[in-house]
């Protein structure tokens, strides 16, 4: 085993890239010692040189092009922090993967996007490529997945896989406010980007539970395959409603596996208030594993921010250092299934649904006829006040039925002379 | 990397011994793709060849003396679930890793004591010795501490870590019987061992703590310095008290570093109720790690059992075929300090306390008293019911106050007049 350092290059200087700087700078001697050698920065390269980090940089060799790093033989591995599907993120990877550099990055996007591509390209190298940052920052579950529940058949994974949306949620459900509000709150604090689209719609979630779906059920990730639904459509009074049903609401990442197939889907959902699952509130993320030996496991954290995504940048660096090394999803590209879709139509669960419908006399007859047809059995009624020729909330919950069953109802429901708009569905997630 | 099966010999065949034969021949396809080889069981051995396990053994080699497998060479590791700190567990991973057959063990009490020592030996032939298994059964918390969080200075690592005692202090909160009904029931279901002390008493925890205290904190694992303290004196009456002020009893392992030094300790502490490590209930672990990078996370699963340890026992196995690798306590050995023990004096917590005192005028005055002398101050009183002239039960819990002031508090109204037993004290944890 070589003593050398580990010298490597860190592109990308956001957010994350300032903060993998930092802790290798703060703890150079703790990580050395852990790493078996010492980690060394030799160069960095950023788009804006200029720009103010609160770092010191004046030790490193400053590189405009990265690309140029790959074939650069005194570094050992590239760290890519620029982020994003393609563009120099995607070209530095595939770069570097090509040369036999090997790659530390955080770029979820890139690894549901390009991961088997990627996979193949790594092995056809013997190039690690390494991604704990990817997700759920400061938790280390792609190494729980990949490594520490590796004995087990996973049944599912799911979990609070975006923080920004978890701290909107929270927000709204303490604060009352609605949606829009919080949502430009969390933007002044930083919890929330400029461009909000990619947390909000559930992309950067759907992004990561396509990777830990491949790594849990051996598949190649398949972000086509991800039912999505972001929070947008979350109002201030469903997050009451569920409140007064003892639910909380959370956009959670579900990947299941049902006869061989797999549904991955990521949406709003309704949990009990007093679970584990309903308690973690604010930017923390949570994961649960679903796996026939070691049954049901939880890890929790910070799943964003500076410090806990550098955290485990760096932790995949260190394995680097030791020679580490595991195939990108688990097992031989070659083993990667093409993952089949399941039907999610047989899929049995509870909802709850919102229907705003002008308040006059039968209405409820109607929608209760309705349900009834289809065998829907209505376990609450929630309607507060009466407001005769206006409209109305009219929320209820159903005891488990079929996703399919429940899908003909909405539709049929939406036609519903006295309704205003579509209702509004969730699932209710017994977790 | 070599293609050739990782073969193996399994020692004991108690809960976990079976439990790994089991995953390995479940799952022989599953764990050869993502060991990257087969893991073949090719040899046996436990001390009764004859008991009924339930499974089929007839495939392998019964060996009586396992000692003798470490100079086989058509073995690859040896899988040491023998338990104890001494005996044939001893010396079987001695002399196993004196002659570089690495070893998988889930044998805490071995680490606890001897990890030290056996981590020199592990060092001096190159020899892994792997031991995911031994705290925290399905969870794999000691590679989250090892590897996972690698990149940060660790503040403290505490939890729940025996599920014995989880669960019998779940089930007398949930049942309001007593600590001796309860502990019978668990033995009758096999949640509790015939001779229970090694749970009950804190032992189990202490092991854990002292090997996880070592991975976060760099030092040899210590056993002698933690301070123990079990569950059995914990009446129906502490559940039902901690329950009316908003507290659960848990039996927590908690390791602190204060100024460089350590602090280690194992006791009944009370937990707010609607936290997250009050919600952890039954045969549940849950360990919590502080880091200075990605803060605060948690690991949660099943402690024990069959099947979640050998899940544990598997991933080390994978590790092994791959040939991941990593120091005995994730630095060299030579790097491990001698831990100093801090004092706990200074530390500052909130306390339960519950005297038992004869119900006559002037009591509460005189607790009152001494604690306002100690300068003490009291958060809240429960008191029940009158009975002058007789033993009744006085709690009270304090605001945040030093270890060493409550020390002497209890030691003084230990003394009064009015007190039947000694008072019964128990931290508050903030969690």
């Amino acid at each position: 085993m070589t003593t050398e350092p580990l010298r490597i290059a860190v592109v990308g200087l956001g957010t994350v890239g300032t903060g993998v700087v930092r802790l290798l700078q703060d703890h150079a001697g703790l990580i050395a010692g852990r790493g078996g050698r010492a980690i060394e920065i030799v160069a960095v390269s950023a788009r804006d040189g200029g720009k103010k980090r609160g770092i010191d940089l004046t030790r490193y060799r400053w590189v405009d092009d990265p690309i140029l790093l790959v074939q650069d033989r005194s570094i050992d591995a590239i760290v890519e922090l620029v982020g994003g599907s393609g563009g120099v993120a995607g070209d530095l990877v595939r770069a570097a993967l090509k040369a036999g550099k090997p790659v530390v990055t955080a770029n979820k996007a890139l690894l549901a996007l390009h991961g088997f591509e990627l996979a193949q390209l790594a092995e056809s190298t013997g190039t690690p490529l390494l991604y704990e940052a990817a997700v759920a920052g400061g938790i280390p579950i792609i190494k729980t997945l990949r490594e520490g529940l590796a004995g087990n058949e996973i049944r599912s994974v799911y979990g609070i896989l975006n923080g920004t949306c978890n701290y909107i949620l929270t927000e709204m459900r303490e604060t009352g406010r609605n949606f829009a509000d919080v949502l430009k709150a969390a933007q002044a604090l930083g919890y929330a980007e400029a461009d909000p689209a990619f947390d909000i719609e559930g992309t950067d979630a759907a992004h990561k539970l396509s990777i830990l779906s491949a790594l849990a059920f051996g598949h190649r990730p398949d972000f086509a395959q991800v039912r999505v639904t972001g929070i947008t459509g979350i109002e201030a009074s469903d997050i009451l409603f569920a409140g007064e049903l003892g639910y909380r609401i959370k956009l959670l990442g579900i990947a299941k596996r049902i006869d061989g197939k797999v549904v991955q889907r990521v949406e709003p959902c309704l949990v009990p208030a007093g679970s584990t699952m309903g308690a973690v509130d604010g930017v923390f993320n949570a994961v649960f594993v679903d796996s026939d030996f070691a049954d049901r496991s939880l890890s929790m954290g910070r799943g964003a921010g500076e410090r806990p995504t550098a955290s485990s940048v760096v932790a995949d660096l260190i394995d680097l250092a030791r020679g580490r090394s595991q195939p990108v999803f688990g097992v031989a590209a070659a083993a990667l299934t093409k993952a089949e879709k399941a039907d999610e139509g047989a899929v049995i669960g509870a909802y709850y649904m919102r229907m705003t419908a002008i308040d006059r006399s039968g209405v409820l007859a109607d929608i209760s006829a309705i349900l009834r047809d289809l065998k829907i059995s209505v376990e609450s009624v929630l309607q507060r006040g009466r407001d005769p020729g206006n409209p109305v909330s009219i929320v209820m919950t159903t005891h488990p039925v079929s996703h399919a069953a429940m899908t003909q109802a909405v539709g049929t429901l939406g036609k519903l002379d006295c309704m205003v708009e579509p209702p509004s569905v969730l699932r209710i997630e017994p977790f």
